[in-house]
């Protein structure tokens, strides 16, 4: 196989999702993951040492491991989290490694990779920017007693289980550095997939690093977004589709998309939909994309399915 | 190569050195590492999660890794320390991901030649025990004040540091059992090594695990010790090379030895040691085994010339 050459954009369960399921699409993958997340190991891991947080590089390596034994024996050891509740408990074994890889040589991209040779992983993961970033966001009615108020939410992790209206994120700091190897990605593409994944704080955060987003903006790669399969979330609270939409456009009015993906199950009014995908440029593929047993989640054989038909590369010898 | 089995018994660096030789040798070696570590990470380790002490299995693996980029690359993660004085500070890598493997396995030994296969690692790496361990001493002047009163010193660490006479250790709890694996390996060897190493907290504690005790009286291998290059540390207060001897023999009155190996500069009276040596059952070997700018410490070299000599293993094909 080797198949479209692919940056795939997000973080967290749904970019591991995505990229669960390309690994069947292609073998040239490049992962650009956030590096805002400041909640569980990670956010212990920032505060101790100040680095990067590993726990969404992590998923995405092990998502791309080898399907092998050996693939699939260190991919279980690095989702390892310690048991109980002491130093080490909830920490992920391949969370430390990376912090360890990162102590160790200058390069965090070096460390990643090496990850990927112990996972014989297919394709390679880089981090979204090159500082931990923080996200900020205003939300009106974070507080019960205050539903009309709008306030100011700070960290991945409290924007993304806040009870209120995520009305706008930014980053902190704002205009980070993005690594070089993954603006060339992007470039380079044949297609860019932005998403599945937690809207304000795992897909959208890349159109707000400066050399990110211009890289999408002038890139010669098409460009395909992923829609969850939950639209509704805390932090999309009364979202639609094309709440969806609306709110990509506002992020990121100079990106034009190709493709929008979307599950059935969030397609409530087929044509308007397509009309607003329409409207950023975009042909609307409805696939049917979630499990059976557990429809919020992705199959990974349905994505990679939908996946192929986008992509157009199921007539690609393997 | 092949080379004679060989069966390498101790801990900590003294072992490590006997591995990091041994390894020019044969490929056929199995270590048997102490398990009694209560200081460090190891110990912090034994006390959050009940374990035995990584540690000394770590160096152990360390020692016989692959020489080859991808065996030393992943030696120096699994040896590096976390920096800092956090939760993680000062904890080895490769000791976490020893930790990780045992909650994922049932089985030590399993989780150890995992690693091992990581580094491409030349022999195995066991256990001494199947429970952790801790040493007690008694000992002569462990305080200042009373130079002349015996008390109990509890602990690997404050064993090795103790300012007193070791007169005597035991281990807690006593008659732990031994892995099979262990046993079978001292009775199948060609030649075991006892040593070098901290002498009564890495040397003599196998001698006080009955299976292990019994496998090496019944053995059909041949069995050498190795001097260490100090003889006054602060366990062996006062030790010359002839009172190491006798004190091996008051720890294994069954035990026979087939060979010594002793540094020119702890040989003060080459008769007397040679006839302490025969009255053990063993031929005394002098080479010279130190560096030459840290006299103190094995020269890997050095040592496997000597080795390769006793374990008259020259001459096989490689």
């Amino acid at each position: 196989m080797s198949g479209p050459v692919v940056a795939a954009l997000g973080g967290g369960h749904g970019l591991a999702a995505s990229l669960a399921a390309l690994r069947f699409v292609t073998d040239e993958i490049t992962a650009i993951v956030t590096v805002a997340d400041n909640g569980g190991s990670s956010g212990r891991l920032r505060g101790e040492f100040g680095v990067l947080p590993p726990g969404d590089l992590r998923m995405a390596l092990s998502a791309l491991c080898e399907e092998t034994e050996w693939g699939h024996t260190w991919r279980d050891v690095l989702q390892h989290r310690f048991e109980g509740t002491g130093p080490l408990g909830g920490h992920a074994l391949g969370n430390l490694l990376i912090v360890a890889l990162w102590e160790l040589h200058d390069d965090p991209v070096a460390g990643l990779e090496l990850v990927g040779r112990l996972l014989n992983a297919r394709g390679r993961v880089l981090p979204m920017a090159a500082v931990p970033l923080d996200i900020e966001a205003d939300v009106l009615g974070a507080r019960k007693e205050s539903p009309d108020e709008m306030s100011v939410v700070r960290g991945q992790a409290q924007v993304a289980k806040t009870r209120g209206e995520v009305r706008a994120v930014r980053l902190l700091p704002p205009d980070p550095p993005a690594y070089p190897e993954s603006v060339a990605a992007i470039r380079s593409a044949d297609w860019v997939i932005l998403g599945p994944g937690s809207w304000f704080t795992s897909v959208m955060p890349h159109l707000l690093v400066p050399d990110l987003a211009e890289a999408l903006a002038v890139t010669r790669a098409k460009r395909l977004l992923v829609l969850n399969l939950e639209m509704v979330t805390t932090e999309t609270a009364g979202f639609s589709a094309i709440h969806h939409l609306q709110s990509f456009a506002a992020y990121a009015p100079d990106i034009q998309l190709d493709a929008v993906l979307a599950d059935p199950s969030v397609v409530d009014d087929e044509s308007a939909l397509a009309q607003a995908c329409r409207e950023l440029g975009a042909e609307l593929h409805i696939h049917r994309v979630g499990m059976s047993e557990s429809p919020t989640q992705h199959d990974r054989l349905r994505l990679a399915a939908a996946l192929q038909d986008v992509l157009g590369s199921g007539s690609r010898p393997r």
